[in-house]
């Protein structure tokens, strides 16, 4: 395989954008990835996404997007994995410029949520979970993270407040990503008195979702020096794996087999370890994922993924900076953009770009971008050099 | 680049699959490659599908199937390009595989259309046009394909009767396709006479659709010696591009420019040209789109490609056969499944095991998979060895 880098990254605020349609704010985060680039044209569209065909009736994404940022005749598709669509759009154009096929592709993440109502909403994103044997018994998406989360405090006996530090680090990076969706700090007390949604998960445990996308340009690593004095970014890991879709049917819920498992070719990819890792910007749809996706990775022992926020370890000065530009929690989460926002928040990282919650010396970034309840998941691992 | 090759293949009867689910669907064609290749395990699994959100309730495809048949903690993910779903999954596959990141993939195309409504059908598969700009205006998708029937008519001056051999040929051929969903031969009459749809599309000039599923297992070339005594089969080529996604964009709606580059493409890496081409299967989703199909690659000049169906070439054992299983006409078209089955027979083909609609000495093979109106094409070009 060729080594890939990252040449340019672009990212819209994610928020209910009542005047921007679709293919307008899909096409911003292209255009300005490329203008970070310097490119005018890239052989290649990759678009991460997940509900345009429930949402806004729209299908065949990819040339959808190409055709309105005008890479006429260029290839284009897109790929879905749920709310892990966006990292999965990254690793098939990964695989593209790897294979030696093509020597630039932009890779895009991109969802347009406000155009239906919230029930429609919670019906489109139920499409993540099993249809025949979860969602036709009436559970809803929140409602089986509800169920792990339940779970994981009965077996390991940590309270709701646990889990208040993964909310609290996320809503204050936010304040300093004008990208973010939630801009507003929050304290522990807000924390346990937020409205329930599906006990025990409340308004606070879980993440908003919005309308926005970001995007990166691809290229092979030996035609990047370094970029106007910052360092050149690689793609160094890739691994994406699966579980069972429906939740029931996994031999132990409370562990994510599957991010264990994409973790792991990643690190060997990469030939780094959990303690290489920088900065990690896991998927924090729900508070509970945090924890899970911190003890699959090797940074807490099972069950013990709450303590790495309750130490304080998880903000930029900490040991393991996590969500330094506010997460699925507070940035925001646009299903099928997410994977991609989290991939433009490393690179920022590794750029020295981020004001307010830089972390020092920051050489190697992660990634994990989670579809369904833990079904696929895939992780990247991220160098500057 | 690695070579990549094609293993093992598998589909199952295209019809109104009461019976069966969307799993057992895509489980059946997917097991069946697999046991064709005699492999128990794959290392990921890549499906193309476009309509399971809207029909079945179900995202995250990949995962879903790869739950199904076993393919535990293995990478998936689905692929999306409107109807050319299935060749995208293939290219998607052909590049992890040829990128040397993976050493072996399943393939699978698949489309569970019954479960809903025609009306809906209709609807659903009108998201492969544009949204804004052609289906909020009140038109289908065959009428879009109707007004380009209509408007290439007049320019080349051709009836709606010289359109009949495309048809007449793909039924005869199904006749000895135990997969294909119409078994019926018909005659110049029956096509003049059949009900209309869209003018001047009447039903036989359209391709059913259906319940179907078709796969392919990938793996390196080196690690292939002939199967059984039968011949290699070589992923020589592969090509994709895309056009305007509405079809009044583009300056000349009556050529297939993302045809004319994918299959240039496809032409390079393969180092052959249209002459070379034992066998083309082709995306005759209409008959319209049969003719322009073999004039953007170079089979036939501007306007004339239905002459090579007048003048008796595109049958078995004329110069240039084209849907020897059926085509989408006959053989039918579930929608994300279709550019799967092309490459399953054309590999079938090259096997030598098209009893009664073998081609004499196939070697080099052609599919080409179409997306929307000639939005999104996807050219592959397989070898014998």
């Amino acid at each position: 395989m060729r080594q890939v880098a990252i040449l340019g990254i672009g990212q819209t605020k994610i928020d209910e954008q009542w005047d921007l349609s679709l293919r307008e704010i899909g096409g911003n985060a292209a255009l300005a990835a490329m203008h970070d680039a310097g490119m005018d044209k890239v052989e290649a569209l990759f678009v991460g996404n997940m509900l345009s065909p429930l949402i806004s009736g729209q299908n065949q994404l990819g040339t959808f997007l190409a055709d309105w940022i005008g890479l006429w005749r260029r290839e284009a598709v897109k790929v879905e994995a749920a709310c892990a669509s966006g990292a999965a759009a990254l690793r098939a154009g990964l695989m593209a410029v790897a294979a030696g096929d093509i020597d630039s592709a932009l890779v895009l993440g991109v969802e347009k949520m406000s155009d239906k109502a919230g029930h429609d909403i919670t019906a489109a994103l139920a499409t993540a979970a099993d249809a025949d044997y979860e969602v036709d018994q009436g559970i809803s998406f929140v409602g089986l993270n509800a169920l792990i989360m339940r779970r994981y405090m009965h077996e390991h006996g940590w309270k709701h407040a646990d889990f208040a530090p993964f909310s609290i680090n996320a809503h204050a990076n936010a304040m300093h990503n004008p990208f973010a969706r939630l801009h507003q700090k929050i304290n522990a007390e807000q924390f346990e008195k937020s409205a329930m949604i599906a006990t025990p998960i409340n308004l606070l445990d879980a993440s908003p979702t919005g309308d926005g996308a970001a995007a990166v340009v691809l290229v092979p690593a030996e035609r990047v020096a370094s970029l106007n004095g910052k360092p050149r970014v690689l793609v160094a890991g890739s691994g994406s794996a699966t579980d069972s879709i429906a939740v029931h049917s996994r031999k132990d819920p409370l562990f994510l087999s599957a991010a264990h498992e994409s973790v792991k070719r990643a690190y060997e990819m990469a030939n780094v370890g959990p303690k290489d890792i920088d900065v990690f910007e896991l998927h924090d749809a729900f508070s509970i994922m945090a924890a899970l996706s911190l003890e699959a990775c090797g940074f807490a022992e099972r069950g013990q993924g709450v303590r790495l926020g309750l130490d304080n370890e998880i903000s930029p000065k900490g040991r393991l900076p996590v969500c330094t530009r506010g997460g699925l929690k507070a940035r925001g989460h646009p299903v099928g953009a997410t994977g991609m926002y989290q991939v433009v928040e490393v690179v920022q990282q590794l750029r020295g770009e981020c004001d307010g919650t830089q972390v020092d010396g920051a050489r190697v970034g992660m990634t994990q971008n989670i579809g369904g309840s833990g079904a696929t998941i895939l992780t990247h691992i991220l160098k500057a050099e």
